[in-house]
This record gives C-alpha cells, structure tokens and sequence, in this order.
C-alpha cells in the first residue's frame, strides 16, 4: 500500500470510510432517495427466484440429453457421456452457486457458526463428488470409443477448474473447519478463499458454455439437423447456455453486494478456530 | 432490506462497519499480522502485471491468425474473418478491462473527475468501436460465403455482450457525463452500471473462450491436424484462451477488492452532476 499512499495526494479515509460502498440498498449514508430505497432488493425473494432458475438449468439439461440425445445409461454409450452435461451443471453450478451463497442467508449471521461451515462445506463436497461423476462418465465414454481426452479448450478449461475446486475444498476444510490453524492464516486464507470462490464458479459457467456450443457442433453435423440451421435442439440447448450464464451472474452479483454480507465478516470470531471456540 | 432486519436476531452492524471487508490488504481492522501485512498486495505493480498479460492475449491472437490461419485481409475472405478473434480479444477484454480499471488508479482518487470519466468513457468506446468492427469482419465472411449468421451458442453470448455493451454505454454517459441526470438518478444507477461492467467483461470472456473452441473444431478437421491430435496450434489457442480466463478474473478480482476502491465511493460528490460541478 506504501506506492498507493504516496501516488495519491487525496486526503486518505479510514478503513470504514474507505469500505463504504454504492448507493445502494439498504446501506448507502448520503443519497437518500425514496426512488433508490424503494428499489432496495430484499435477499429472501432473490434467492427463491435463483433456486426456480436453477432448477430450470438442471431441468433444462436433462430435457436436453433425454429428449435429443437418447437418454441415459452408465455403459461407456453416448447415453454414459449424457450424464456428464447433466452432472456438471447440476454440480458445478446449481450447487456450488448454492453452496457459496450459504454465509448470505441472514439466518446465518447469528448464533453458531458451525452448522453453516458444516452445510457451506457439505454443499460444495456435494458438487466435487457429482462433478468427479461428469469426469468418469466422459472420460469412460471417450476410452471406450477411442477418442482422446483432454485435448479441447473446453476439456482444459473444465479440468483446471476442478483441480482449483479440489484444492479450495481441502484448503477451506482443513483452514476453517479443522481447528489447528491459527486465527492469522485464517484471517489470511479468507479473502483468498472468497476469491477463488467466485472464480471458480466463472470458470465453470465459462466450462459449461464452450461445453454445450461444442457438444452441438459434434452431434448436429448431419444434413436435416445440423447446426447452422437452428433446429429446435439448438435453440433449446443455446437457451440452456444462456440461462446458465444469468444463475452465475446473479450468483456472482449476490455474491459482491456489500448489503447482503455477513455483517462480522471481519470481525475478530472470523478470524478464530472455530471448533475450538464454538458457542 | 425489511424482510432481512425481520429475519435476522443478530445485532445489525452501522453501515460502515457492515461494509469493512475481509482482512487482507491494508484495510483490515482486527486480523493483524505481520504475515498476513507483508502479503499486502499493490495496485501499481499488479497494474503493470495485467498490462504485461493484456499485451500477450493480444500479440497470442494475432500471432495464432497471422501463422496458422493465413493472416488477414478486410475482403470477405477467411483471412477477413481473422480480424474477428483479434479485434474481440482487443477491444472486449484488453481494452475494457483497462477502462474498467480507471477508477482503480490512486491517482484518479484526487482532483476533477472529468479527466479520468473521459478516459473511461473513451477507452470504453474505442473497445466497443473494435467490437463493432470485429463483428462486420465475421457477418461480411459469412454473408461472402452463404454461412448463416447467429447460429450457435458463441454468437447468441457474443451478441448479448455486445449489445449489453452497448446500452451500458449510452446509459453510463447520458447519466455521469451529461449534466442533466439528478443526482439520485446517478445514485441510483451508479451500482448498476458497475455491476454490468463486470458481467459484460464476464460476458466477453466466456464469448471469447467458446469461440477460440468453437474455431479450432472447425479449422483443425482434416487428417493431418485434427484438434484431437492436439497440434501445435491447439496447444498455442487452447493457451491463448486460458490467458484470456486468467487475465479477465485478474481484472474481475481487482474490481472486487475493497481497498482498490475509490475511497469517496459513496460520496455525496459522485452523485451529483460532474459536468455542472466539476472542480
């Protein structure tokens, strides 16, 4: 920070100054307005209308595979490959969104906090295991029918982001739920773990876009239906891919509003083992 | 926010303690420790940093068109249709994700607004100009060549992005650059333009990924170089498009870290009209 405070000759606030966000919500001090108050958006009716957008995604990809593509089977057939777009999103979307937003709940912002670290934890373990499944069902498919692994950008993209996912799981098991680490790596390892949080998620929905427009190039590519010619399938299966991306966005908007965070998020207890200390 | 107070028993913090952040940085209040200070992360040197690896997605895109797909032309040709990948990548995340940053810079923190609302809004035009080019130079190649436009999952996204962009905007110069918006209104609108300025970066990224993929099935097809053999131009696009990731959540991140924040976010000064109250 020392080349920021010499660069900058404006009087610099204190830390609560300087934290104090947009004009939004229920949080802003000066820009009163009865038009910006009333457009305060409340938690509870976003959160509802973020579980009916992800279940139309997980709806909406099993629509797609059992409706377009055969349906499902655990064989090494393209039926075993159909369950790899379904786990995927289903995992590394729907839950792992509704694994990040746990600590939003304003239900968790009193009392223990250990049964939020447990279902925060579990959720987003929940996802690793449905997300190793979508590795075995494609990989399983491509080795029985002789086609490389690994070799799309798609396929990189997806791997890295459940090597980044495996890691952040047993960082933040062993960092805040075990309770050996001391409360300065943990006051450490939050903000890391909050950013890797959200990326990993960006990375994922990135992973599932370039996912469905090449599963699309690969199976529309027959005169009646191909691609360029917008059959159903196509608009059906870009809509998923749209939607997808509207549950990330608001997941990472939900996410970043200041409003809508654990109001201790800094507070010395956060910083505290919590197996240890739990009250 | 009513709904919220109502739900939750927890003592509610004032706003400027609910806002204070995680403890990294300089910001932190309560988590002091000498190793959790020393990781203290400069703006100046991570802005160079993200410079350094915008110049490289830009010279990796270039390169990838002028060595593997024939280089470029503005004729209708395939060598037109390489000014695509470059302007996007230039315009849609290099560029942008530089206007985006202006804020960022301490030295923006002092003195008028003016200057860096100008730089923003123009480094934001020419980003959008680049797009505009970017998508006549794939709509002449296509039309040139009987390829229906607006089919796949890439150009829905790219065309969202694109147009949201576009709103963004307009709406972000008639408000903060043109006298006449109340200062409510920029209140109001401020948080929302901020928003969408990340999800638009978020939006291009994930365009851009899907269709580096999108081109490599099409242009890699023939025996010798399929993608699935993974030849030297995969591993050199496949690359280009993990930089890309990296460079857009470097630039996500540093937009979401609080103590890059403008400290007088929420002042009564950035609400009010710049252009009639400019300093």
């Amino acid at each position: 920070m020392q080349i920021l405070r010499q660069m900058s000759s404006a009087p610099r606030l204190e830390p609560h100054r300087r934290r104090a966000g947009p004009c939004w919500g229920g949080t802003q001090r000066r820009c009163h307005h009865p038009v910006v108050e009333m457009l305060d958006l409340p938690f509870l009716p976003f959160c509802i209308f973020l579980g009916l957008l992800g279940f139309v995604c997980v709806a909406f990809v099993s629509a797609w595979c059992q409706y377009w593509r055969g349906g499902f089977a655990w064989d090494g057939s393209t039926q075993m490959f159909n369950w790899h777009p379904v786990l995927m999103v289903t995992g590394m979307v729907v839950l792992y969104g509704a694994a990040s937003l746990v600590y939003r709940l304003p239900s968790s912002w009193s009392g223990p906090k250990l049964p939020w670290k447990v279902l925060h934890s579990s959720l987003a373990l929940a996802a690793f295991i449905l997300a190793v499944l979508g590795l075995v069902a494609v990989f399983r498919f491509h080795n029985d029918h002789g086609t490389p692994n690994m070799y799309s950008l798609h396929s990189w993209l997806g791997l890295a982001t459940i090597l980044l996912f495996s890691c952040q799981w047993l960082m933040g098991f062993s960092t805040f739920l075990l309770p050996w680490a001391p409360a300065w790596l943990r006051g450490l390892y939050k903000p890391i773990h909050v950013f890797f949080g959200s990326t990993i998620l960006l990375l994922a929905v990135a992973s599932c876009v370039s996912g469905i427009n090449e599963k699309l190039f690969f199976s529309l590519k027959n005169g009646t239906t191909q691609y360029k010619l917008l059959p159903a399938e196509a608009v059906f299966a870009n809509t998923l891919g749209l939607l997808i991306l509207l549950f990330g966005v608001l997941v990472l908007g939900a996410l970043a509003r200041p409003s809508w965070k654990r109001p201790d998020a800094d507070s010395l207890d956060s910083c505290q083992p919590l197996l240890a200390d739990e009250r």
